[in-house]
């Protein structure tokens, strides 16, 4: 029976990771990350999507994040970005987050046995985050196995798809409803189309209308 | 001004380690790791060592570390291996501890702006720990650039050193009776020579004897 660990953060990306996961793993687990992120609403919409896709869900509390380097996601003082700045990541960039992470999900999927790990980073539509580049995804998978001395799998469905190409995946794996109605992508944490003003609102709302306009016009089967 | 953050246990290696780094850089900051480990004695000679040291160390608090995967340093009900199992690490093995340990020294350094990151692992009395081998370490390096798109660069100043080097090493900075009689190595958390028979104990005293005879013999100035 094939296993697989998706980490998971009740977002766009991760829920179209976790039924993409649900059909190609005989058995398929979640981990959400509770690290002081701005919005409960992530957490909740995390709990409530993995329920509903019949998927065990562990939430690892990670306190100390925000704790030791400071950004908008974390840090309510803090305004989140509205534009990418030109010469540097946006201030919701949490150093480190991907690495973390996919160590801790690794720690734990060796416990179980699994070697399988799933994660929804891309760099197609990249927004200046480095732990989102296939050579990262790549180094870090090398170093886990190095690590702990064990074959993982990192498995990025999404690496080279472009928003739009990540809502006709969904599409074809029956949860575009779900993806649109239920996930929290908004930095401000409203469910769906979001603020609509966030940088991560804009390019999931830009993705939407460009695959909505595709499938209208008979491009997409 | 040359700064870096030694990763630091109290132990015999880290110390060594952080005398080596305020002899090699002109800021040395430490950072000790509260996971649960099975003696608090641990920390209480961190504080003291590096107090000593004039050093300013911080303790980070890793929970998730000892929830999701099992050792005998942090579960109390295993009892720690008497001798090294011939085809697997010893259980005091605490899976991606390294790994994880670097991981957040090196998001706390970057949020100070230094890149010198300083741990005491080795490979040359290699007890079975994959995470103290040279190729992880320098894996390690590489995705934590890539992760943060930043420079680190990670001394391991003990990596081909056996114990016995190790002691010389303390001898040579001058602070041979200190990493003798203060520090922990010792599975059973007992201060100094410890309790002598677990696999660092002895490890410890073999090198520990093996370099007092050849000082004594003057194979060492």
């Amino acid at each position: 029976m094939s296993k697989a660990i998706v980490v998971f953060s009740g977002g766009q990306d991760s829920t179209t990771c976790l039924y993409w996961a649900k059909k190609n793993f005989d058995k398929v687990e979640a981990i959400a990350y509770d690290y002081g992120q701005r919005h409960v609403a992530e957490l909740t919409a995390a709990r409530h999507i993995a329920n509903e896709a019949g998927v065990h869900l562990h939430i690892f509390k990670l306190d100390l994040m925000s704790g030791i380097s400071h950004n908008s996601l974390t840090d309510q003082e803090m305004n989140v970005d509205a534009d990418q700045p030109e010469n540097s990541p946006p201030n919701t960039l949490v150093e480190g987050r991907n690495m973390l992470f996919l160590t801790y999900a690794a720690v734990f999927a060796k416990a179980k046995g699994i070697q399988d790990l799933i994660t929804g980073v891309g760099q197609s539509d990249y927004s200046g985050y480095p732990d989102c580049r296939n050579v990262f995804i790549v180094s870090l998978n090398q170093t886990l196995n190095l690590s702990m001395d064990y074959t993982y799998r990192i498995h990025t469905p999404l690496m080279w798809l472009d928003k739009s190409e990540i809502w006709q995946l969904a599409d074809e794996l029956g949860v575009f409803e779900l993806v649109r109605d239920q996930t929290v992508t908004c930095y401000h944490g409203i469910p769906g189309s979001g603020c609509g003003n966030c940088p991560s609102c804009k390019l999931r709302n830009r993705g939407l209308n460009k695959y909505l306009n595709a499938r209208k016009n008979g491009r997409i089967e």
